[in-house]
């Protein structure tokens, strides 16, 4: 069993500047003066490990208490892209790095559950060091690319694709290829993802639990890895 | 598999009254004029289907994001007690009760995630109905009695104990004595709980997952059954 979210607190690192500013935190009692505790949360459905649902950027489509239970657990397929990442933080993952981990596991099963192990899960403690923003504003780190986003949806029907980055498209993305094309298809994302680096390449079984937000377009979300 | 959370919107019945009123969401992106769809959320830590952390009731216990991850998945027992509250709707679940399970099914597993079935949730869809308050403000649905409890944790070593009404402990109780006694056990509690008609009383597995609130006295809840 592992648990592969991080903890949702004021300094998650965001894709958006000024998501940051809206987590909010407000203790409504305490113990010492109300016998109980509670505490009242403001945030952006896509802060901390989350979930994008369909409807993030497709009309019509998935908003996340629409995602069929089914999809949400599946087979755990870990790629460990961290050696292509040292020499270039832009790394968009390739068609290649799937049929080297074929090569090693077998084929990827229908209705897997896929995560990119970039090694950025290391900066998460440092806001800066993990959006990794250069003197434009320009992020800097790893993604997929199109054409192995393509591999996975319709030469292997994944139902879910991750990373241990702020998003599946690289830094420097504008477009958000890689968002469109798996969205379209009905495939969730898993942004920030943690700990990666404790679950095995192959053979554990991903259940992957969004808090469930009626018309979300993304909510955070709680990932366990059940290992066999 | 069977998801046993409620759709969490604006809706949802409340313990406290000012709770909902707090439930708010903000639409901060739309497809069409920024070419995706963000909003933002702020609620209660305690909403919809949720849990209890043993901080929200005791000093210095844990957090929601304390609770380790082997806690979060066990054996599910699903206690039906539709027939006693039919009778009476502050019915409170007894020892003799889960000894008539145990009769069907053999010994309640240690680490096993225990939840009863009342038949509340049919009301779930009326906040009125659903916390049955008299003339006085005292509500009225079934919760579990302490001896009960007690049996749970000190006899069967449970490590979560949930109920498809607002609180374990029934609606008229004033000292949470339930509460009291399963919080100070390190015994997670799980509230609003959804579809448990859906799941077999005996042999399914409960995969319990908060939203990873760091410090927090409770959070939305996502819960799977997983059938065998």
């Amino acid at each position: 069993m592992v648990d592969l979210a991080h903890k949702i607190n004021a300094d998650a690192p965001c894709f958006d500047l000024l998501e940051g500013a809206t987590f909010q935190i407000e203790t409504t009692a305490t113990i010492e003066k109300d016998g109980h505790f509670t505490r009242k949360i403001r945030m952006p459905e896509h802060y901390g490990t989350h979930i994008d649902a369909p409807a993030h950027f497709i009309s019509g489509a998935w908003t996340v208490e629409h995602i069929p239970p089914e999809r949400l657990v599946g087979p755990l397929v870990v790629l460990d892209v961290r050696a292509q990442v040292e020499g270039n933080y832009d790394y968009q993952i390739s068609i290649g790095d799937f049929a080297r981990w074929e090569k090693s596991y077998g084929v990827i099963p229908n209705g897997a559950i896929v995560m990119a192990r970039t090694g950025w899960d290391a900066r998460w403690n440092s806001a800066k060091d993990y959006r990794d923003a250069d003197a434009n504003g320009v992020m800097h780190f790893p993604g997929y690319s199109v054409e192995a986003a393509r591999f996975l949806v319709e030469e292997r029907k994944i139902v879910g694709i991750g990373i241990d980055t702020l998003s599946i498209d690289s830094g420097p993305s504008q477009n958000f290829a890689v968002h469109h094309y798996t969205l379209a298809h009905s495939v969730y994302q898993l942004e920030n993802v943690a700990n990666l680096g404790l679950v095995p390449e192959h053979g554990a079984t991903a259940v992957v639990a969004p808090m469930k937000l009626e018309g979300g377009s993304g909510a955070p979300v709680r990932i366990l890895a059940l290992l066999r």
